[in-house]
């Protein structure tokens, strides 16, 4: 726990937070902290700072929250994950990471290589998902929430998303779309980041000829991401981290300029 | 599945391999092939090619391998992960990770934060840990394993490996140690790929300020790999796809040159 993550539903009084399970298990066991001791606590979508332990029992601990003073504001999440439904397994995986990024949006979608019967998981409630975004906030040090949601079709998504109306959705952000056969790279694709950045990561067993075609029509570029053919999160991580790497580099040329 | 991989252990004659357990199933039942159907195969530090089911029953299924004729040999893979040895589900994934990058040598190494008890774990007998490579050579499609081992303690493993002597391992490889707080991304540190490279993966909760200085001194460049505090794999992951990334950019341009 690398921030303790307090949800809207912990607070028990403007400033006053009341966690048990997991979260108080960890602070408890594991930081072996006590009654006033302090640990660095973010609330959902909002202000980070320090959480004072006023009282711990068995089945609870209750915090007292103050925010920084002069925090920064977390950087607003500039990418957006679009997600072949994975198997719920990978779902979890794919929420948390979301989490841990600050990934804006993650849209999972349907495709030809999506297996019908992953629609049917209960993990694609709202409050299912919850807990596995806000594992990856605590994971990132991190406050702000991504929005998800989930698509059974697939024409119809991209058409609403990205047909260009006067959506902020449409052309202004860069779209991406890792490619096991494509010949460019990243770097060659990756364009001034003042805009929003959309990664399509596949299904197991990739896109389907139309998929690409249809997403290439819609104006996403295609880039190798890695030699060796990787797990969908394993793509998304390494998608964030060279976009990361990129758009750093791209800020500090500029800033040089 | 993206690659059968067929071990020393499975071979029964010059070019017939028997496999069985997870690897039939997998055949069988997601792929649906039987007799004299084919399936891309490779062998471990050895060839790429195609296997042909010859027999297949209940308990096992006979493949006869054929190399292909023109295939470029794997890329000699040029990264080493120090990782400071972490929880046995993460030595898992891990492994996986290594085998499906092509990480030429795994040390998993003790660090500060690193549990006693995770040298307990009877996952770090080599017998225990290659089917999570092999695993992850199957899903990066290539053959090549990486050489893991396992070191119980801190300064002497980086004064054997790293002091300069007549090692290849010592003085030219480029030595990379992501932190947290390190003012430079990787692409300020990078330099000509023509050489080794070397990630050392702290332990969660970091390495300690001492890990770091004597790093440092001998030659390791901190960088900053991601805005967010990641998990163990994710790092490596993210080290991986960014090295990836600017030695993929850098042959473009000294080809270009």
């Amino acid at each position: 726990m690398n921030l303790l993550i307090l949800d809207e539903s912990d607070r028990i009084s403007e400033n006053s937070f009341r966690v048990s399970g997991n979260r108080q298990d960890h602070i408890i066991r594991v930081l072996k902290l006590g009654t006033n001791d302090q640990i660095r606590a973010g609330i959902v979508n909002g202000s980070i700072g320090s959480a004072k332990i006023e009282r711990s029992d068995k089945t609870s601990i209750t915090l007292n929250f103050v925010a920084d003073e002069n925090q920064l504001p977390d950087p607003i999440p500039c990418v957006d994950i679009i997600c072949a439904l994975p198997r719920p397994q990978t779902v979890r995986k794919v929420l948390n990471l979301a989490g841990t990024w600050g990934v804006r949006k993650l849209d999972f979608i349907r495709a030809n290589r999506v297996e019908k019967s992953y629609y049917h998981s209960p993990l694609l409630q709202p409050d299912k998902m919850r807990p596995y975004l806000l594992e990856g906030l605590s994971q990132g040090k991190q406050t702000r929430l991504s929005l998800v949601s989930v698509h059974e079709r697939f024409k119809p998504y991209f058409e609403d998303v990205f047909i260009p109306n006067d959506s902020a959705d449409s052309e202004s952000s860069l779209k991406l779309l890792p490619h096991p056969e494509a010949e460019s790279n990243l770097s060659q694709v990756f364009q001034s980041t003042n805009r929003r950045i959309v990664v399509a990561i596949g299904p197991e067993g990739g896109w389907v000829d139309f998929e690409i075609e249809f997403m290439m029509e819609l104006g996403f570029s295609c880039f190798r991401l890695a030699r060796p053919v990787l797990r969908v999160e394993s793509a998304a991580i390494a998608a964030l981290s060279q976009i990361e790497l990129l758009s750093d580099f791209d800020k500090f040329c500029s800033e040089r300029n």
